[in-house]
């Protein structure tokens, strides 16, 4: 049997239970999130990784390498914003062929310099080996705001029934400058740039966990299948209205036949998902000056899924309801 | 101009001038130690990460799974030991081909864990990506021992003039592994298991920066070089008497005429070089019940690298004082 068959989620669950042991009174959130999360002292250490692979997150000639060294970051600081944490330092490995030209290393740390400021990230060391391609892995380590002694966490499994599903910004936009790229856009397309330069909206994470609000999750995989992990570890089910998606202007001009489905399954927008109660949600987008889209709620019984709902109720079947790492989707493939 | 030609070392250096911001409070030890270490409250967190590649540092069918897991945590929890610190939390990225088999990842996890199991760390979370071939990325997080609010740390810019150089255990054995691995050797081979367990001496860096220590390093690139780095952080010279340095008996047994040059520029031993006041040396070494051989001292002037002597003080060359990721050495490559 290879990965494949299992697919992303089969083999993280087949691997979290090797880790059998008991896990420490330390650790608050562990495997299964957008980040760990752990005590140190009087403070809450928020910790999370990702790569990007040549060949398969990203074409070296078909995007700059600055744009990746940005990107590297952002995925990560959108992980931890999706926590409603603060990021604060990054590790960055970089594997890369001995023949890489040193010129492109420097675009790639520029590009990553340039979201360290932006976000207020500190690259605090890495490694560099050897590799047949070259990839790009950033650890990013935060804290979370606390009040009272206690950790002001955003949590998959902090949903409940009746709760509002909310979304931050635009979609799609993300997915439809990868096609783009495919076809040969430019890294001056807006839709590329979507693609390339995510801007995870932190500062509203950050403010939706001061308001009380207890559940978010980022747009990575697509937005169906994120809220699904919402689902899975809450025990509930979720509907969306397929016509309160904000769908990208952008994508709506230049796929219009496809703005929903890369919308709402496309993946990799980096928004932020709240779950909770809806003023509070509403308020966390006012203080933070990032408009919030209400798009469904969470549902007692059924499959713990997201279903996305026509103006008659029906559900709409996408094919695929987003990315899983190893065994793609149904309509699309990262690189 | 490619990578290759600059070196490991020359690209983390141009990489760091380009992140050129000023360095926060918090960042207590940045770029170009075995870890990075900032404050979180009255802590003081550590951290660090490596990668092992396939084809680079492994061979899939020479080496099984479950011990390419243990070494990919094992060489992280070297650098934590040798900043004096305690290892916690773990997140592990594991970048893989879709037709790999689940056995496979089981088994790489179940060495994992074990490593995991024997020094007391939780594996947190992490991320799966495909990709051409294997690669395990682990980033390690811990904390630092502190005593009046300062955290006990060993820097390699800790050296002082006439500071006694110390290593743990005895070396080499892991570079006669890799021999022994490439002429078809097996894992239950006691030089193959030195390559491919590192069990690092975790509990004599602590010993180490709690009896007043504030030197030292782990034996990754090579002796010779890995000393190196800590002349340059300190700006001064050492010296290294040959008939001192503690060889594996099983690699003198093997390959007596390269043993010196295997122990002293070999690397991946994962023991810990300690440098500072002898008696205290001594006394962590006692009090961690693993034995430390003094193999030279630290001195003023002259090029700020490490220098082998024979009998007579005349310099030893060897040829490569140890390994550099993107050059590899004149006689030796990873795999």
């Amino acid at each position: 049997m290879d990965v494949s068959e299992i697919g992303e989620f089969g083999l993280i669950g087949r691997l979290a239970s090797i880790l059998g042991r008991e896990a420490p009174a330390d650790l608050i959130v562990g495997i299964g999130d957008d980040a760990a999360v752990w005590r140190a002292g009087d403070q809450y250490v928020i910790a999370t990784t990702d790569t990007m692979v040549e060949g398969v997150h990203f074409v070296a000639d078909a995007a700059s390498w600055a744009d990746i060294g940005w990107k590297a970051l952002a995925v990560n600081v959108s992980d931890i914003g999706a926590m409603g944490g603060e990021p604060l330092f990054a590790l960055v490995t970089l594997a890369l062929p001995p023949d890489t030209a040193v010129d492109d290393m420097d675009a790639l740390y520029r590009g990553l310099n340039g979201c360290a400021a932006e976000y207020g990230v500190a690259i605090a060391g890495g490694d560099i080996v050897s590799a047949p391609q070259v990839s790009v892995t950033v650890a990013l380590m935060g804290r979370a705001q606390v009040a009272g002694g206690e950790p002001l966490l955003l949590l998959r499994s902090g949903a409940k029934a009746g709760d509002a599903i909310a979304v931050s910004g635009t979609l799609g936009a993300s997915a439809a400058g990868l096609r783009r790229l495919r076809e040969g856009g430019q890294s001056s397309d807006r839709l590329v740039r979507a693609h390339m330069r995510p801007s995870p909206p932190l500062s509203l994470g950050q403010e939706a966990a001061r308001g009380g609000l207890r559940c978010g999750i980022d747009v990575s995989d697509g937005l169906l299948q994120d809220i699904g992990h919402i689902c899975e570890m809450s025990g509930l089910g979720a509907l969306v209205r397929a016509d309160a998606v904000p769908t990208s202007p952008d994508l709506t001009f230049a796929y219009p036949q496809d703005a929903l489905r890369l919308a709402c399954a496309g993946g990799e927008d980096y928004e932020l998902v709240l779950v909770g109660d809806r003023e509070r949600i509403e308020r966390a987008g006012a203080g933070s000056g990032i408009p919030v889209t209400i798009i469904g709620e969470m549902i007692e019984g059924g499959e713990r899924r997201a279903r996305l709902l026509d103006g008659e109720g029906s559900e709409i079947n996408l094919g695929s309801p987003g990315w899983d790492h190893l065994r793609g989707t149904a309509f699309e493939r990262r690189a």
